[in-house]
């Protein structure tokens, strides 16, 4: 059975029009890997959804749906909740056969799918036919592969094509990745501000809690001030305490100092980027001289970081902590090549609006010239007296800032 | 002291200019109800507000906020941090000069709460110096008061124009209002669909978490599957139990028959409309006779609820559990009084997009030609069996329901 919860699997769905040969590819995809297939309970309306590993993908979840020409009342509740799928599918396979023209349902779903820039292929079935015409050109301004589900020709070209969108799939570390199992219990302190919006918890707090259902824990959640009386009432010891970093301090004194302990803005560091260099990089800011360039690199254009922690926060606290007379430049691409080197630190934003392979370029590219670097998160986890306990529950990283 | 929690008291925020009077206005605002005046902490860079009874707006907060023109870097962030609380103002108020022209600043600030359609006024303050005329001409298109802060002429003015905006301000019932008190335990089972998006919570958990934290609570969240696991590993009685009802009869069966349960959909039902009568119209549902004309009416015409509740589930179960043989009708805007009465029932959509207010003025219409009403929510917990126990927590209903 694979262990990695479904939630964290790439998913790749099977559209299609009834009868097109969805079920068959699926068990042709699956056949030789019917050892470490495992099948996930739904409710009556989900489709059949498998796992398995697929080369570098790792596991993936396999999902078949309903017709989506799939008609009469049971029908189109079907059809909705297949077109739901296509919202959370990583990669779509639309299957058709090859020697039919393709309908406008079929035009209109690809059309549907590419606009949302998802890895997307179509399988011609019935590949021992005669191809129609109008379907091959079609098809043709999309990936597509030739599929007889009888000799299983064209399977494994399948896969393969499948196996190559790894480099567009994201692949964030789920918050809580590897830092509980099945059953753990997970505390989350969560500071709410009186200019948040009524009714709402930020991003990270609702990530986080999906994530502890997901990997099927428990969630206590509290504001720092009703902390210590609800810890207490637990029989059971938390796995976990995970707080916003405004009240660190006050929660390592609410809490025994054996539990285990970190930030948001820890988990999110990792999730989006690269926590050991960025536990590198603080260590090396007590190397800093005078004079120095610092980079503060953001990741959108589009987007103002709340507060200005960027440009006003950060180098402030970096002038008090690190280096009085330092020169801040502020970006949010990043400067060519000549530019760059003349910098000694670089301190990247959080890169909530873009996907993690983008900030682990950068890293790649600082790493390249040899120029430190570390993230908004982790410096303000540093500057408020947060480590090294913060990065406990992480021992490689633990260990990296303990050495010396 | 007001025990109204803080998020949910309607909330006036001053801004305006720096020396504009905005403090001197907040003071004598609140100047003869100094006994009832309620501070509440904030962080350093929190305005302040207070709280106090104003007319049928009950307790509002209000806050006074740095000045808009505000400079240096500590000036910048307190300026957006101002800029924060006009998202959470339910009223605004521009405080400034009578005698000075309007500034760039002012103009741009007042077409931005324009265009929040926010209740908005703007106090002329230094009432006792001549008017600029720019000023007057300005503000004339607008809700305005003269103010002179030292004699307090026109503050009395100023409330009854807050006042009179009442009945544009929304009145929602939070989810656990009057349900639970400081330091209560809430459990939240919440099933994770495999076709919900990764990393997301649906609205619904993520405000009654959110009203839990306002009102000092702690919340326990699991999947139904770990329920009975961590139900049993609190030392203390949860105040309730609110679940999915697609998971309810799993949950009542995991805990104990005196724990208060009840369903996400009965809280929402009474957020956003009149429970009483909603459960009124569950009684009235063995007295409809063959042939009736039931309606059922969405609130906005832009939002297709999923699943074809509407159009296909409850008229399925109403012909099954209530009377096979009746005629349903499908609409978004209220019919016309003549159409309205062929009716001998209506069924009411949740109501997720639009205020109560406009539900509840339904609700009236249909009282005022006697058809009884319920809504999706408490039609579905009848079908599904979850009354008489989910309403247990609302003594008035559950009594209702009991009575014959």
């Amino acid at each position: 059975m694979i262990s990695t919860p479904l939630s964290e699997q790439p998913r790749i769905v099977l559209f299609g029009l009834r009868n097109a040969g969805k079920s068959s590819l699926m068990n042709n995809i699956l056949k030789n890997y019917i050892s470490i297939v495992a099948d996930f309970p739904g409710t009556t309306t989900d489709p059949v959804t498998k796992s398995m590993e697929l080369g570098k993908l790792g596991p993936v979840a396999f999902t078949d749906t309903a017709g989506l020409d799939d008609t009469g009342e049971i029908g189109t509740l079907r059809v909705k909740r297949t077109l739901d799928f296509l919202k959370v599918a990583d990669i779509a396979i639309l299957v058709t056969p090859v020697d039919k023209p393709p309908s406008e349902i079929e035009i209109n779903f690809a059309l549907e799918i590419n606009s949302k820039n998802k890895p997307f292929v179509i399988a011609l079935t019935f590949a021992d036919k005669k191809p129609d015409e109008k379907k091959l050109k079609w098809a043709s301004q999309f990936n597509s592969v030739k599929i007889n589900n009888i000799t299983c020709e064209g399977v494994e070209e399948l896969k393969k094509l499948l196996i190559s969108f790894s480099s567009q799939l994201e692949f964030e570390i789920p918050p809580l990745e590897g830092i509980v199992k099945e059953n753990d219990f997970v505390v989350l302190v969560t500071p709410i501000d009186l200019a948040a919006p009524k009714g709402r918890l930020i991003l990270p707090q609702v990530e986080t809690i999906r994530d502890a259902l997901d990997k099927d824990c428990g969630v206590l959640i509290v504001k720092e001030r009703e902390l210590k009386l609800f810890y207490d009432s637990l029989k059971i010891k938390p796995k976990i305490v995970i707080t916003d970093s405004q009240a660190f301090s006050k929660v390592a004194a609410d809490i025994p100092e054996t539990q285990l302990l970190t930030s948001f803005s820890i988990l999110f560091a990792r999730k989006k980027g690269d926590l050991s260099l960025f536990v590198k990089g603080i260590k090396k800011l007590d190397s800093i001289k005078p004079n120095s360039k610092i980079l503060i690199l953001e990741a959108c254009s589009h987007h103002q970081q709340a507060d200005d922690i960027g440009t006003v926060k950060i180098p402030r606290l970096f002038r008090q902590m690190v280096q009085s007379n330092c020169e801040f430049e502020f970006a949010r691409e990043l400067p060519p090549e000549e530019k760059l080197k003349e910098f000694s630190f670089v301190i990247q934003c959080g890169g909530c609006m873009v996907t993690r392979r983008k900030i682990l370029y950068r890293l790649q590219i600082f790493e390249n010239y040899g120029i430190p670097s570390t993230n908004y998160g982790l410096f303000l986890a540093w500057a408020n007296g947060l480590l090294p306990r913060a990065i406990e529950p992480f021992q490689y990283e633990y260990e990296l800032y303990l050495s010396s």
